[in-house]
Order: structure tokens, then sequence, then C-alpha cells
């Protein structure tokens, strides 16, 4: 038997519980050992009573072979990670925060010390990506991520675009339905997709991608304005996680785009995730699935303990990455390029056309000089769609209508996703 | 340097090598070591000539330590691959007609001489679907799998349903662009998908799922009348392969399915492939991407081959299934259960009807009585599409049709696949 310590028994942490008692084949040489859980009383009455602990070391010291950390957060899960590692024991971790952060540092200690550390829940929920990304992909250049790795703002965008909702309102359903959290930051702003993001891009480009490297717009600033004029003009808004390998740097960015309906990504709805891996032998690879939540991602948790236990023969074997040779990413997204949809409030909107034109050069879409569109725009802003620019050029063109001072500001900046 | 043996240098084959000259740094452990051809005269100018061979005693009696079966067919594949085999060298191999046929047997022979025997791309091209279905679904209880992966067919299809083509002139043009091939019989007729789902079904269940128990039917009967009406209903046609677990048995059939457009496998188009994998835990996980072709399958093989490399240390390492515990599989379409649409040529159309309406039960839609159909629909016909009805009660009803004597004939059945 294979002997478990699982740090964290909240939602995740009792999902993994309930699905190894389900006792599928795959599981039955495991054993949950022990359960470290914050307040014992509340766990006094669980079938696992005796195995129940506030005490970390009582697992540390244990003879549990595979510590899984489902607590989240860093502190104190980095701790105990690390200390389970430096013991000589497996990890299995569902910790997006943890890995994006200390992932590199992790895995060297795993490395040297003959253990694995496995994170496939921690992007992408349930959904195979971690493994088939760094396995069954290895033989490929992969040269971009296009990704809707965050359920939460999929759901809200989902409800303002189908319903016509606002974002506030959308977010209050969010968070009725248990898909945002009280303090909605971490999804809303885009970090949690950033992490997520800064995970992925590490095992596609064998290169550590630091997670405050990344270029992160949130979902707050996307008005029913932004949402009505994407569909007059046959386009969804989702939260895309993208990066996409230069030769001497990699492009991330995590912020809103508009799809044509017929991108791949575009009926993503609800809180759904979507993964597109672009690489140059496989082409482009779709995976689909749920993204978070209970069973979903203690499936993932349980998939690695169960490669673990088919492995452990092997202590030697390297892992997705081989951490000593990862060399720090060089993030930059200025040479990016892309369309970009821009909303601008002009002084005055004649005076202002000429300007516009002068900035943003060659655009593939001007209002109001070429089409009409629908009621929904408030009278006298001026919508642009560019050709392809990069992004250093976007933002030096912003700069330079701003400082002509025939426009009062720009009311929203959406990049648009191209479907090749 | 791990040495490799190539059986067969066509256009997979031919794949796989420039894909580890590319030098990915996975490759950079792999040396091609031996390569057997039919005829080592077309090869003698290439960079390998001095590795070409057509003898397969040079590859056995070499220092190869996996041999790459990338030729098709059974014989001699067969035979090369027990050989390698039981020769104690790891067998990598795209070839879904010898695993679809001798899976079984050649995984026990692995698995004794404590080898591995792997095979990513012998379904779903360079989708990663093996792998992740069998060990990072691992903790999953799979209910069900759902599958375009069949290219030829769904290009066949998408052209017939997208620009009104009949099915022979969409064939000649599958063939023109070397979708198809020249005798079409195994990918037109269902076999090709058939022998997929043999492969995932066995991986699925945990039992060993026999090509020739699989009830099929390819897209030959298919018409341009069946195209239109499906359109006009708010379908489109997909040849699907579909299997189910049951709890003494498990139904697998590859047939065509009509499905809404809202269903995740109706916008897969032209030669993609895509498959959907329902388990308890995780829901359903849609893997997308091009099932076919000579860098993707090359990006498969070559994933299998780095896989190996990585986990050389190892040999023990028990893969997918563990074959001598895998029971043969119960299949039995009979209780599956599902809607139907259905074509009939009545002897009198006013004189069918009541016989129809009670050999089908409660229908869901019957033209003429319902609704008007356009101009497409021959007059006379009747059209049909039942409630969910058992495959065995749909037989013996359209037995009890037939024998009442007021049809002419059926002149199509397809299956409606649902969307949950």
């Amino acid at each position: 038997m294979i002997k478990i310590g699982l740090l964290g028994c909240g939602t995740i942490g009792s999902g993994v519980v309930e699905l190894i008692s389900k006792n599928s084949s795959a599981a039955q040489q495991i054993l949950i050992e022990k359960i470290l859980v914050r307040n014992v009383e509340k766990h006094i009455n669980s079938p696992y009573g005796l195995k129940i602990t506030d005490k970390f070391e009582d697992i540390l010291n244990s003879e549990v072979d595979i510590v899984v950390e489902v607590m989240g957060g860093i502190d104190p899960a980095y701790f105990y990670v690390k200390q389970s590692l430096l013991q000589g024991k497996h990890v299995v971790t569902a910790n997006k925060d943890l890995i994006a952060r200390y992932g590199k540092e992790l895995q060297c200690i795993a490395r040297d010390k003959g253990v694995r550390l496995l994170f496939e829940a921690s992007v992408g929920g349930g959904i195979p990506i971690i493994k088939p990304l760094s396995e069954s992909l290895a033989a490929n250049n992969i040269t971009e991520i296009w990704g809707i790795v965050n359920g939460t703002t999929n759901y809200i965008l989902s409800q303002m675009y189908n319903w016509g909702k606002g974002f506030e309102e959308a977010l209050r359903e969010a968070q009725a339905n248990g898909y945002a959290e009280a303090n909605p930051a971490a999804d809303v702003d885009g970090y949690d997709a950033a992490r997520k993001l800064a995970i992925l891009s590490s095992i596609a480009y064998h290169k550590n991608v630091n997670c405050e490297s990344i270029h992160i717009e949130g979902i707050r600033g996307i008005t029913s304005d932004d949402i009505q004029l994407a569909k007059y003009l046959g386009y969804t808004i989702k939260l895309l996680a993208v990066s996409r390998k230069y030769d001497d740097s990699i492009m991330a960015k995590v912020t809103p785009f508009m799809l044509k309906l017929t991108h791949p990504l575009a009926q993503v709805g609800n809180v759904y995730n979507a993964i597109i891996v672009k690489g140059d032998a496989v082409g482009d690879i779709l995976f689909y699935g749920q993204g978070a939540g209970k069973f979903p991602t203690a499936s993932a948790v349980l998939g690695d303990v169960i490669d673990i236990v088919k492995n452990s023969i092997s202590t030697n074997r390297p892992d997705n990455v081989t951490p000593d040779d990862l060399p720090e990413a060089n993030v930059d997204i200025r040479e990016d390029e892309c369309r970009f949809f821009i909303r601008i409030s002009p002084v005055d909107r004649s005076a202002a056309m000429g300007e516009v034109v002068s900035c943003f050069g060659d655009c593939e879409f001007i209002f109001p000089n070429r089409v009409k569109l629908g009621k929904a725009i408030e009278e006298g802003q001026i919508i642009v769609i560019t050709s392809r620019m990069k992004e250093q050029a976007l933002t030096e063109a912003v700069d330079r209508l701003l400082e002509s001072g025939k426009v009062n500001r720009i009311l929203n900046i959406i990049r648009i996703g191209e479907d090749d």
C-alpha cells in the first residue's frame, strides 16, 4: 500500500477522500494515513477521525509516501511542501499560487531528493493539460498557448454577453452561485489566470516564466457598451491567457480579447475552461472541460497520485522540466502584434477624427466614418479597429492621441484574437 | 543515447526522422540506428543511407533499444512487433489495426519481458488521448466515449453538408486531396473508426473490446436527402464512434449520428478529430486536433519514444492496462437507447401512417402529420423522429413495419446524438 498524507480537507480534500473511497481499481493500492486540518474538532465524527491531526509534524514524521497538498495559498503550504520534499516524500499539489511562485525551487528540491512533484490540478481543474503538454507533446516546439483558464471570469462574461447583464450584476450572481469568492480580485483582475499561464508557459517553452512579468488586465473595465458593440460586430469577449515564443523572448499576457464567434474558444461558456496549444509538428490541439470544482479537481489530484503509485519503482523519473536547466524567461509583450478595438471619447468628434487616423494609421474599421452602428453607442464616441500593430506601437499611438488634446479619454482598449 | 530502429519509412516514418533531426531538446538523446524499408534502392541517397536495411533481422539483432513500427497493416507488422518485444525491445507503434487486433497479446508479452508497448499515435493522430485516458483520468470511472476519430469520413460529410455535394463527389474530392485512399472502404465503411473505438474502449473500461463485436455502419448510405433534412431540422450528420459502460456489458457502435448544431462535436469540421470522454469525477473532457497527417502522427510517435527514454530507468513500469487482468468485454448494443431519425417509402402514405404510429409508438416528430417540410423531400416519404427507444425495440419495430406490407422499404435510419 502507498500511504497518503492529506494537507487540507476542504472542498478539494474531501473530494479526494471520497474519490479514493469509491475504490476504483486504480486507487486500491492507496491508503489515507493522515489528514492535516486546522480544526480537529470539526472532523471528530468523520470516518477518518483517528487519522485527523492539526500538527504537520505528524505527517512529516509518519510513514506517508505521498503528501497531497490541497490547502491552497502560499503560507503555510510552501513550508509544508518544501519540508515534505526535503524529507523524501513525493508531493502532489493543486496549488497554482505555490507552483507559479515556487515551482522551480520546489522542482529542484524534488529532483535532488529523487522524489516527484506533480501539479496537474493546478491548471484547468480536471482537464489533463500539464502531463499532455510536458509528455505527450514533448516532440514539439510549442509556439503558442491560448487559454480560457479562469472559470469565474468566463462565467461573468458569458452572463454579460448572453443576458445583457452588467459586470456588477454578473459578479453578484457568480458569487451567489459559488463561482466567485467574496473577494473576487484574484479572479476578476486576472491574477489567477496569470498564475496558470506562468505554469503552462514555463513547461511549454522550457524557461521559467515569472508571474510578475506577465502583462495582466482583468475584466472590471468591460462594460455593457463593449459587449453590445462586440455583439454588433460579430465578436464575443473572453478573458484569455496567451503566450507566444519569440526567438529571444516570450510574450505572455492575460487580457480580455474580442473573438469572432467562429473562434474555437468563442463557444466555451460559463465556468468551462479550454486551452489551445500550438506545436510545430502537431498543429493546434484543444483541451476542454470543467476547470474547477470538487470532483474534477480531485480527479486530477488523484490521477497524479496514481501516476506516482504506478511509477514508484523508479524514483529517478525526471518530471516535466529539468529545473536547473530552466533559465529565466525574458517576458516582453512590446513586440507582440494584434488588432485592437478602441473606444474613444473625443472633445469634438469631427475635430478628433483626423488625429485618430493620424495616430493609428490604416484602420480596418472606424466609426462614424464608414458604417452606422446601432443606438447602443453613446453619441459622440469614436470606435476604431486597428490593423495589426505591435503592442509598443499601440501604446505610442495612444499616448500621441492623448497628448493631442483632441480627446477626453480612451474609454477602452480590447485586443482582437485571430482565428488562424 | 537511446537507439531507435524504425520499421517503415513512408509518410509517418519520414516524419519521425525529420522531427528527430530537428533536434528538439527532448530528442537529443535519441539516435536512429536502423531503418527497415521494402526497397533499399529507393533510399540509397538518403542521409540515412548506411542505416537502411531490408532485413528485419538487422534490427532484431542490433543494439536497438526501441523499435518504432510505422509500416501499418497486420502482416508483417504483427510478426515484427512480437519478435521485437520477445527480444526485450520497447515498441512504439502508430498501428491501429495491430493494436485493435493483437493489443492484448502484445501487452502481455511486453509486460512479461519488462518492456513497454506504446501506441499514442494509433488513435487521434497527434491528439494526446491514450495517455490522458489511461493515466491522467485514472481516478475516474469512465462511463462514455464519443468521438469523431476518422478524418476521411468527417471531411466527406463536411463537404456534403457545407456545399451540398453528393457522397460520390465528396469522396472523389477527398481522394484528390489525399484525405481518402484509392480503396476507401476501411474509412467510409467505418472499420477504421471501429478499430480506434476498440482501442479507446479497452483502456477506458478495463475490458478487452474486440473490434469484431462493435456494431458498424459506414457513411455510404447517407444521401443528399438525409443531409438536407438534417439541415432543415437543425442537425448536422457526423460519423461517430460511441461506447458506453453498462453494469454487465459495453455498448460500442460506429454509425452516422444526427447532432444538434450546439453539440460539442457538431462544429468539428473537415479532417479534424475530437473525442469526448465522460468520467464520473471529471465530467466531460474534450480533446480536439488533427487526427492524421505526417507531422501530427510523428509528434505522437516521438512523444511515446521520449516517454520511454525518460523512463528507461524503470523497465517495470506498468502501462495503460494490466493485460492478464483484462477480461473480454461483453459488447452488446441492444439495450442502448437513443432517438432515431427514420425515412420510409410507403406503398401508400395515408394507409401507412397508422402502421408507422403503431410500430414506433409516441414519436417526437412525424412528417407529414405535424409540420410541413421543404420541397427537398421527395413526395410521398414518411419521416419519423422517434422518442428515446432501445436499439432492440427499434429493430423489432422496423421488422413489424416491413412485415405489415404497408411500406416498400426503409430508406434510412440515423441515430440522434443527445447533447446533455
